[in-house]
């Protein structure tokens, strides 16, 4: 626990594979919330929180709402950095301040900010789970 | 020009991929994007501006924001529509809502708000075309 | 059955998404991919085999092999076709043949000739299932 | 020139994306295409052959072949390298040896035979361009 609400950052760093690009040159928009996502993943699992071990035991983590905003856009071969933390805005929600930035150049490439919920796997609602708070709470 | 200020419903169909479902055994979030995406493209084709063609002319659509919400996962095979809207939100930028829907159940899966403008490929910058805001305000 | 060893062609028809293309303008090859994957999970599911049903119990289907000619590329917004058909190489192993067409002008465009094979989830070894063999088998 | 026909081995080294594994908690068969073709791009790039440039001057690369082999699936946030060799098999064609294996335990997860061609973007049919093919043989 660092005694704040929101957790330390997480950075992630890799690269734009040239597959990304779409026809007019420059990393397509989806591709963005994928480096989005992993991140997340990541993050989590830095913190103990593995998603595919959760699957299994009947648990999802699902995004439910994503604000984007697309600023300066990756080009080939650019490495980046995703820089995410995260906190709790409320007992089922989990919300993700997240900016990528081209490593080279240090510019703000796209910003995300997200909200996710921990749902069960067979009614696809909403769960309350003491394990999976109590971990993220520890390190907020 | 039907004397509003928003475009009439433009829809797309399809189908879900199994390829676009990730290890919790629904649609990934990132294609959501996509699908949003694609109907744009043929939203604006369908009133004679194809992307594909301002490129090669030096032009290209960005999105600048993207406000996204997740409703009901779309599954293995499900049939969707994704129905799009457009209005000018300046001379220089195009909004456009949209809503995708399961075909089979009529229930709202994602929705989409976004906002895109025209650059020129060389300095990236936004740029005023006026062919391209007469051929949108002609269907507004 | 119907006495050949050879399945009945089953037919998919899609488009080109506009993300599928690539910075050169044209279907990015890994998505012809996608499109061979697709067609063959819905050309088993035709046939009453499902395998995220197979998933669940323990059983996936995966890739072996794969052989890929590239003819004449897809481009934005095509219509295409996926003509599938497939044999039991062994009793361990299926084999695909399939063809992408352009629907439009009827060319082709790429072709695959695939091996899969069920393995337990569990060990990933290749597994002979008694249902899952006389299903095929029931098809040919 | 290495006084062989076969170019120096090109390394290139990543991780696998939560996003990538499909719902069978494996890594979807059409990234390994992904992850070889940047692998491509990467290799041809470090020999100063940049296709994003090519594509520019009216010059594409396109694969005319593919054989695959999939051996050991990699899975959640493996790191993995690509291991890749070229030669000419002819003055239009650059044929790809490639290997992809799991970092952390050295084993072999699949292998890519490719075919690749050099075509103008007009008409789509191959062309030998001298100052590629001597950069290639250059290498060799």
């Amino acid at each position: 626990m660092n005694n704040s609400n929101t957790s330390k950052e997480f950075v992630w760093e890799s690269s734009v594979r040239g597959y990304e690009l779409d026809n007019q040159g420059i990393v397509n928009n989806a591709n963005y919330l994928h480096y989005f996502n992993n991140a997340r993943l990541l993050c989590l699992n830095s913190i103990g929180i593995n998603w595919h071990t959760w699957h299994k035991k009947g648990y999802d983590l699902v995004l439910v709402k994503a604000s984007l905003e697309f600023k300066k856009p990756l080009k080939e071969f650019d490495k980046f950095k995703v820089v995410s933390t995260f906190k709790l805005s409320s007992k089922l929600k989990i919300s993700f301040e997240q900016k990528i930035y081209n490593s080279s150049t240090n510019t703000l490439s796209a910003v995300a900010n997200t909200i996710s919920t921990c749902i069960t796997s067979k009614t696809g609602k909403p769960v309350y789970h003491q394990e999976l708070y109590a971990a993220i709470l520890n390190h907020l």
